[in-house]
């Protein structure tokens, strides 16, 4: 037993015992002969006094940052004491003590506002998780993990592991794949998601699966998307998608309950993914504020004015109490919509002053009156700014919901401690892929169409109207969970293949197993994935998944503390069957 | 709503409510104009009468094997009564129903007994999936995954997600490789265990870390070996040994009564490695009996039979109350001892007869007195057969270990529903590897010598003297779990490295991270990882890992139902920048 006790659970109830501590040297501090010095474990921090009959020896074992340090001594009160911290009214005075560890010094300081860049701490990610705002994290997403499985057990969930090694399905984003020994020339994937297993299980009987699970996509990296990430993977049975969305609703309530203290007594609000376009611009609106796209194109047109004649699209948002805003702040939105990213060629405003009058960039065109209009369309007050986009329908639409989302930062409208979840629902079906030119599934290809458009399958030229039973939970601006009711039945699932372009042959071939289980008894089925790495970022009011993963890669995919991925020995190769092509 | 009830909870109670069920049809009964039906789901088993008003319904929705379907009645008390089920005193008096799904005859029986084979239940595991034997060790398992957290939780270990895609670090099993195409001609491993991952966290302060997790060895198979498997891995800082055997013996402790209903008053024996190999001749012992060892070689040598004149062992056991076996029986047993597995010349007896004489198969050379000294020696009984063993020591003590469990098997002393843990410790340190003549990790290169003996690290001569603070937890004969105190010395670390032949610059490229991360301040640490595949098999009283295991893959490493692996695309290959070779 290296301790009695640790370094967070000492208190003036404890003062006159003798305990043993061990843990990280926090600060060495010296005051003539007497020196304290704060321990650090998982659990808290504790001042040990080292006084003046231990002094000769502390001196020949000078105690450095980070040191591993094990001291036995008789807690005492504190003269001086530390209100901000659990053990702060107490100190050990220290009578033995013995370097467990010596440590270099850290290439950053082991502190909540640290002086250490992305890169360093990446590498030293060890040192990084010392920190106890990384840790702070870690044990959120603990916390949050227990709290789900402690819903789903309540309900019936059963926890069953999938396989990691399966078929290469390549079908949306990519499979990593892994060589097989055993199988010269044959190759397994690792699994995007368990979903055909998940589903198998529902055929198989087993009524509600769930599994907290790693899954992989070899994708093109963006900032904050991980090569491996984790899903809380769920399906049921017999179920309707209403049951679906009380389920996983409830479950979220209980989350919120029990990691932020946040209770919700209304349901969660729904919206179709069609309103969801038309007044946020895309399908995972942030509803912490309103501010709502504003159709005007009907308004606006044929009034000489060339950009809203010949835009496809021409959509607002009344932006509250901005209409002070000076040339300067006017232009910076201006270039803010130049940019690439959002690629529009220009940016209209109406100011509605706070004296009824208003001033726009198209009063050439306009007049007041017509200006007043558009204003009570977007419903519009004295004060408010009416920011106007034109063009493209798509490109349009989305530079506006990236526009009202950068206008609820500047007014302070995305306050990361507020939650507001909803539902979006009836999905499309299928999207087309321009480059691909073809259908692809919207959400994926074993997603049921709504039982009373079934008939539209059969007509390749309305697929784009068919909506799905698919659903997104959306948290603050971020899908946190998607899911639909699945195809059960070989027929419809094979004119699903179809539909997406795959041959019946290839269809065997990748989907065999699948068709062939729904021949022997599949019954209604339905389920859903939230994005763990996601659902614990956003609940600990952070919009970066990397914090809360204990050893993530960074942007190239690399592992930068491990130095991986990297070369292997050519006997491996060998043994693989495999060569490298330069 | 598919459903009101599930099949499992309606009982005598719910006499004359209307509810609705869906499920799977177990089995068609027709007496005249009635049908009788018994639909099955995750829960149990309810019977269904479709009376003479319902009938030509009925007939015209012909009802086999595996439909799924949904009914409405009322809840009846049945005439006849089936005690061996829960909703056995009720039927449902159907009035509406409706056939969710057919399903094709399956190509096996749904039931415990089943007419399957393992290759056509492996296809069709998502048939095999529902029978209820299978049903229930997949139960278990979630059952025992759950009181394992349950305990780990309550004892303050945090279950930390540790990366999938690591670096490869060749030593001891092979690693299955992942290449990348974000990072050509590198190449990601699968981790055989989280082992330096969880090492790290130790570093980083997380006191006490867990996991139930995948972990990959690109192995031979042999018969019950799966290329992924399931580990509760576990880790502890400021530990010695002892806080580690008693944790963890309270883990099984718990999930015995949990799961078993089993409770341990006693501590779990503890063995040391040394009297495992002495007295069992193996590391894991089936102590669910006795009959140990008994090393005659002194006692025997120099009587001028060559056998044990050039054995490097002799060595017996006593199996109680054998003397009476028959030639036939002796032959068998010599002819068993001879099999290739086992490799021995043949097989000595000595029939200690009830009536106090002696009968060996060696009267040529040895007296009935000289006999009757081995007896002493093996405590034998009158009624009692002595088996012995002789020639070279390592193979002769292997075999005689693998003769007593035979023997146990045979005399019905291991009983499936016994259950003898114990902790076997002291392990060696080292073991020589006779074909790439150098000394390997016996359990792994992060494992402690014993602090006493840390002096011997610098004689290469004495390695094999050194024994490590490393422990197996071993239950009916089978390793359960197994862990060691852990190196936390850089210094150290690195003699161990060289030790086991790797040079400063490849210990550097494999564990530099690990290595770097001793010199920052790391805690004294160890651990224990379980197999937990094993464990549920054993606790399910089982001896094949593959009954509880969702999607188990077979000897060859292959999923037979997916048909996995399998080749890939070339484009594929093209993007990964690697080619196979033929």
């Amino acid at each position: 037993m290296y301790r009695t006790h640790t370094c967070g659970e000492l208190n003036i109830e404890h003062t006159g015992r003798q305990v043993t501590l061990a843990g990280w040297v926090q600060t060495v501090r010296k005051f003539g002969s007497i020196t304290f010095v704060d321990l650090r474990d998982r659990y808290g921090i504790t001042q040990l006094l080292f006084g003046e009959t231990l002094n000769p020896r502390l001196d020949q074992a000078p105690l450095g940052r980070e040191f591993v340090l094990q001291v036995t001594g008789t807690v005492t009160e504190r003269s001086n004491k530390n209100k901000n911290i659990p053990t702060g009214d107490i100190e050990i005075t220290v009578s033995d003590f013995k370097v467990l560890n010596a440590a270099k010094t850290p290439p950053f300081t082991i502190q909540d506002d640290t002086d250490g860049g992305d890169e360093l701490r990446m590498k030293y990610r060890y040192l990084d998780l010392r920190r106890n705002a990384v840790k702070q994290h870690l044990e959120l997403r603990y916390r949050v993990n227990r709290s789900v499985r402690n819903f789903l057990d309540s309900r019936g969930f059963m926890d069953i592991e999938t396989p990691f090694l399966i078929k290469s399905t390549p079908e949306g984003a990519r499979d990593f794949v892994v060589p097989s020994r055993m199988n010269p020339n044959e190759f397994y994937a690792l699994p995007q998601s368990p979903q055909t297993f998940k589903q198998l299980l529902m055929v198989s009987g087993y009524d509600r699966y769930y599994q907290i699970v790693k899954c992989f996509r070899d994708e093109d990296l963006r900032a904050d998307r991980q090569p491996e990430f984790t899903q809380i993977d769920c399906e049921m049975s017999f179920v309707e998608q209403e049951d679906i969305l009380n389920t996983f609703e409830d479950m979220m309530k209980h989350v919120f309950r029990e990691i932020r203290g946040i209770t919700f007594n209304e349901p969660f609000p729904r919206m179709t993914w069609d309103e969801a376009m038309e007044f946020y611009g895309n399908d995972k609106p942030d509803i912490r504020f309103d501010m709502k796209l504003v159709n005007l194109t009907g308004t606006v047109k044929g009034r000489g004015f060339k950009v809203f004649d010949e835009a496809e699209l021409v959509v607002a948002i009344a932006a509250k109490g901005c209409s002070e805003y000076t040339r300067k702040q006017l232009d910076e939105l201006t270039e803010w919509v130049k940019r690439p990213q959002i690629g529009m060629n220009g940016l209209i405003y109406v100011k509605y002053n706070t004296d009824g009058t208003l001033k726009s960039s198209v009063d050439k065109f306009f007049d007041e009156e017509q200006l007043k209009a558009w204003a009570a369309q977007c419903q519009a007050q004295p004060g408010d700014l009416l920011l106007v986009l034109a063009g493209r329908e798509e490109r349009t639409r989305k530079a506006m919901s990236e526009l009202r989302l950068e206008m609820g930062e500047r007014l302070g409208l995305r306050n990361k401690n507020e939650f507001k979840p909803l539902w979006v629902i009836d999905f499309p079906l299928f999207e087309y892929a321009e480059e691909e030119q073809r259908w692809v599934a919207r959400h994926h290809p074993f997603t049921s169409p709504k039982p009373d458009q079934l008939g539209l399958m059969d007509d390749p030229s309305r697929y784009g109207q068919i909506k799905a039973n698919a659903y997104d939970i959306v948290l603050n601006g971020t899908e946190v969970g998607g899911g639909s009711i699945r195809i059960f039945q070989r027929d419809l699932q094979e004119k699903m293949f179809a539909a997406l372009g795959m041959s019946p042959e290839e269809a065997a071939h990748k989907f065999g197993f699948l068709l062939g289980a729904f021949e022997y008894g599949a019954p209604p089925h339905g389920g859903i994935a939230f994005g763990f790495d996601r659902l614990c970022a956003l609940l600990g009011g952070s919009e970066s998944i990397r914090d809360f993963i204990a050893f993530p890669k960074n942007n190239s995919g690399r592992d930068v503390m491990l130095d991986a991925p990297s070369g292997i020995d050519q006997a491996q190769l060998d043994e693989l069957k495999i060569a490298l092509v330069k």
